[in-house]
């Protein structure tokens, strides 16, 4: 299978390279600039009309969206057991925190940079950002409260749900959430930063 | 397996009360009343700690999350072939169709009517409720062009992706978006409508 991630550092395609190393699966990269706008580029829009990061070229066409994707490396390398693919329950529950993180965490996180997606006015693009703290907040609190089972998200079983909470909460500090407030994802943070893949993934990003 | 969905009219639990008519399964049905908020009251939130629908109870545990519900029902009841469960890549690309309606289509659409989970100043939430018809248009635009194959989402294959598109797209006109711009949606929506568990979920809720 040929692959090749376009990616963008500090972005949620850290999650599908991550899981790409982790599944020890051969892969090329290829970095989009965003300081240069090349997910608007001819070039790139016609891999993926959305413009947007990650997008995975395979020999079969290009997958988008980052639960999809990190559902799909964990299938097609299944020996590195980054799912629990044979019981349809826990991979629902697995694909659930996924699905949480990318439409309610990363949409909260989304409100600091990108609020001219949902509204026009500079003053309200403002009050957006203001507002992240607190909304970013609010979609943490239900992860260290209870969905973050420890040590790892689904309890003894590190998995793809781990790599893509490691990096939205790599965002976290930056988006003036008050880090002693979660703990539990903190420490979390730090043990997946202790994964030699993880560390291969962010060195090549570093290098990109 | 014991199933129960929670679920309110109107909302994105369709999707998965239509996936379990397709699939055959049998469950029970509980209407959370969003009038009386029984969405934030003490024994929901005990069952799902978000306060949103769907919420699927099952003698496991409690799945939530419309993309990791369906993908679960397809899973569960395989024989009623409403996802590529053996071709990864071909699962994939459903997900990712899922992903975008729930992350970025939906989203979109909550602006209209939750802007406040986003932004506290009443002007910046009256300003985000005017972008909605512009910005769901937009969201709306690769599937009308490309996302959208035809017959169904993935082409000459009914699945998961076909019952969430409908559910969203019941949304099309009250959000104010212009239906001659996406004839083709509109005609998947009318063909969807025609399946007898499509048909027998919409008069369950209904009769609620």
């Amino acid at each position: 299978m040929s692959l090749t991630l376009h990616y963008t550092p500090h972005t949620c395609a850290l999650a599908t390279h991550i899981v790409l190393e982790e599944a020890g699966a051969a892969y090329d990269l290829v970095r989009v600039d965003f300081k240069r706008t090349e997910q608007r580029s001819p070039a790139f829009l016609a891999l993926n009309p959305k413009g947007r990061v990650p997008a995975l070229v395979t020999n079969r066409g290009v997958l988008t969206e980052t639960p999809a994707l990190l559902a799909f490396v964990a299938q097609s390398y299944p020996k590195a057991k980054l799912a629990p693919l044979d019981d349809p329950f826990a991979f629902a529950d697995v694909q659930a925190f996924n699905s949480y993180l990318c439409s309610t965490v990363h949409v909260a996180h989304a409100h600091g940079m990108r609020g001219y997606r949902w509204v026009d006015d500079p003053a309200a693009i403002a009050a957006m950002k203001r507002k992240v703290p607190e909304s970013l907040s609010a979609c943490y609190e239900p992860i260290e409260a209870s969905f973050l089972k420890g040590p790892w998200v689904t309890g003894d079983s590190y998995s793809i749900a781990d790599c893509y909470l490691f990096t939205i909460a790599q965002w976290l500090e930056d988006d003036g959430v008050d880090p002693k407030r979660f703990p539990r994802i903190l420490e979390h943070r730090e043990r997946v930063m202790e994964r030699p893949a993880v560390k291969r993934a962010l060195e090549q990003e570093r290098l990109g």
